[in-house]
């Protein structure tokens, strides 16, 4: 891969790369030097699992390895440790140092589902942290104002607000900052809620005579409901952990919109590749639900094996025929104008009272054809063909569309 | 002394108790306990030598000691070394491990001027915060919030006024009233300007488990200007190293407000005995410069002997006869009506142009009668008597008033 496509390959998906041009600079410098970047890319052991939300920059620090740079993947073990001693904050509850060790183990078991070992280094930022005097945190809390620590938009938003914000809150971003400096980043990788924190590193680097890193931010992954951020609490997530065949149907259960974005922050597929999918399926040319099968099985592929994620695929087809319908659901027949559109059908089984309601029922997202949730409300059904057809959760029906030469017969 | 009256000493020029009622309180449960008070007083030992204003506490320190109470005099090694390493302020340059031992040790020597050493613990805070993991200074900084340290009226100002706050500013107040906590202090002695690092030193006791301590604050001295904070910066101060005569005369130039200020706050005369003093003078009862002449005495005696004071005042008195007198000149009479005031003396003399001048100058302070600096404007002399008159650094005169008596000779 030549430089511009290898950047254009590590920008994709991307929120921000900072500063503007930085990540080509870092890129051909480490190409004339003939040496690997090193890519910091840092967690907080605090949760149990990894899902697909955290695999976004796992997956994005692969792409650095695949272009042959190093990844120090950080267990942030010192942070997760302290917590939030205040308790006046369940965002982060302080753990003990039994479960971040349990905790980091899972991680290091999960990430190489995705990262390459040969190019991954797994440091813990309590190794320096621990080894801090009180005089050198001190000297590393003078690097920086309180009004800049203020500019963050979360800690800005809270002081306006008159919620309380912990002095020891403006150590993170700089305990932060300095596992860079300990680490000597040329990149950063983080969410875009990280940018601020990114940024701080870059400037402690400044401050220790180090070159600052490149910061890299990616969004933040919706989870299935495709609005919230995906997060265990939500119970909105796909584990890493979770059985290929789960995997699979959540896949398969969130609506287009979402799907192209998972394509874009998981997919290996090349940005042209996932282009030119996206313009087939909104040209008629692709099921979007063969593109959703697809990114299933490249994902269940990823964490489990390419067969499993061949059976996964094969066992969702042969299930969705089948499930969640009593078996003895009898087949009952429409009779409807053409264009036969899912809206008719709705009104015609008398689930909505107007066409136009179906249709907006359509867009909700509250109808599923064949197991699959369908967002188009002129989707138009072929006469002759056995459907199955699901309205929230209480209406299902198996359907058959009589067509006009049926009528004429 | 009983209780009330022990009570009204500590309290005698303080600026505040707080909160209201505590120290009685606290004088109380110790009497009751059998038990001395831990009395805590903390320096940082930036500057080399201390002078009257330190002096300021370690006196009320002392009367805590006449009644029996313990002394934790803590030099704050800790926070001297660390400085401002932004480099951005002058005002408190980080010292050297060496510098602060030398200063540390200048205080040791000194401060048993005043204080008891039966009843004084010297104790350094490096012994305590050298020892926190990085773990515990970020729990402890956890217990205050951004918006509250905000509130210190300097902080304040600062971020009002857009001048850089640095992050570890905020840990000094945190630090500090750690230091309450490692020591148990049951009260706690500062200037007024410590008012807040001392509230926040009850606060972590609380969260601590500990009784909270009494704050004591005491007004800040000023120096031999009247106006200014003694500091060795201003070149204002009398330093407790002053050779006996130096400091002397330093005392004797002062004005007669700010006498009265030294007295509440540095003499060992009971606050009825002073009161009484005041009194007498403002009657004319008595010359102030007698009673500056025994707050001189009182103060060299404190710090060099009483042998030393008895012999200080002398030498004043009989220098002052002769000092800055030109040895030749010549006494000159004058002859004023009556009422014989000195602002007329310094129109005969031609040294002003009006008696009314004349008045103004004296209020402005400009004027000396025998050495001493006159600020009572309609002061009257008596015909007969010779007297050296000084105006400004240039005027100079012998005069002897000529009474109508002689007029009529």
């Amino acid at each position: 891969m030549d430089g511009e496509s290898a950047s254009a390959q590590l920008a994709f998906g991307s929120s921000d790369i900072l500063p503007e041009g930085a990540l080509d600079e870092a890129l051909q410098r480490a190409a004339q030097e003939g040496r690997a970047l090193r890519v910091k890319l840092g967690m907080d052991p605090t949760a149990p699992d990894l899902h697909l939300g955290h695999t976004v920059l796992l997956h994005k620090a692969r792409q650095f390895q695949d272009l042959g740079h190093q990844v120090l993947f950080l267990i942030g073990d010192f942070t997760a440790r302290i917590g939030d001693p205040t308790g006046k904050s369940s965002t982060r509850p302080p753990l003990s140092a039994e479960a971040v060790a349990a905790n980091a183990e899972t991680y290091r078991q999960q990430i190489f589902r995705i990262l390459d070992p040969q190019r991954t280094e797994i440091v813990f930022n309590s190794h320096w942290l621990d080894a801090l005097k009180p005089q050198e945190l001190i000297q590393l809390a003078a690097r920086y104002t309180v009004a800049r620590m203020l500019e963050r938009d979360d800690f800005s938003k809270r002081y306006q607000a008159q919620q309380p914000i912990a002095v020891h809150e403006f150590l993170y971003p700089l305990l932060q900052g300095y596992d860079s400096v300990a680490l000597r980043a040329d990149v950063e990788l983080g969410g875009t809620d990280q940018r601020f924190n990114l940024l701080v590193g870059r400037e402690l680097q400044k401050e220790y005579g180090q070159r600052p890193q490149v910061v890299l931010t990616m969004p933040i992954l919706e989870g299935l409901d495709g609005t919230q951020k995906m997060s265990k609490s939500l119970g909105n997530t796909i584990a890493l952990e979770d059985p290929p065949e789960q995997m699979f149907g959540k896949l398969m259960s969130i609506s287009d919109t979402l799907m192209w974005r998972y394509y874009a922050l998981l997919s290996a597929k090349s940005p042209q590749e996932q282009l030119l999918l996206r313009r087939q399926a909104e040209a008629g040319a692709l099921n979007p639900r063969d593109c959703k099968l697809d990114l299933a099985q490249e994902l269940v592929a990823r964490f489990h094996g390419e067969e499993v994620g061949v059976n996964a695929r094969a066992a969702f087809l042969a299930q969705f025929q089948r499930r969640e319908v009593p078996d003895d659901l009898p087949t009952q027949t429409l009779r409807i104008d053409p264009p036969r559109t899912l809206a008719k059908c709705l009104q015609a089984l008398g689930w909505v009272r107007s066409s136009s309601e179906g249709m907006r029922k359509i867009r909700e997202g509250a109808v599923q054809l064949d197991g699959i949730r369908i967002e188009e409300p002129s989707l138009v059904l072929e006469a002759g063909n056995e459907h199955l057809l699901q309205f929230g959760k209480r209406h299902i029906a198996r359907v058959c569309l009589q067509g006009e030469e049926t009528d004429h017969a």
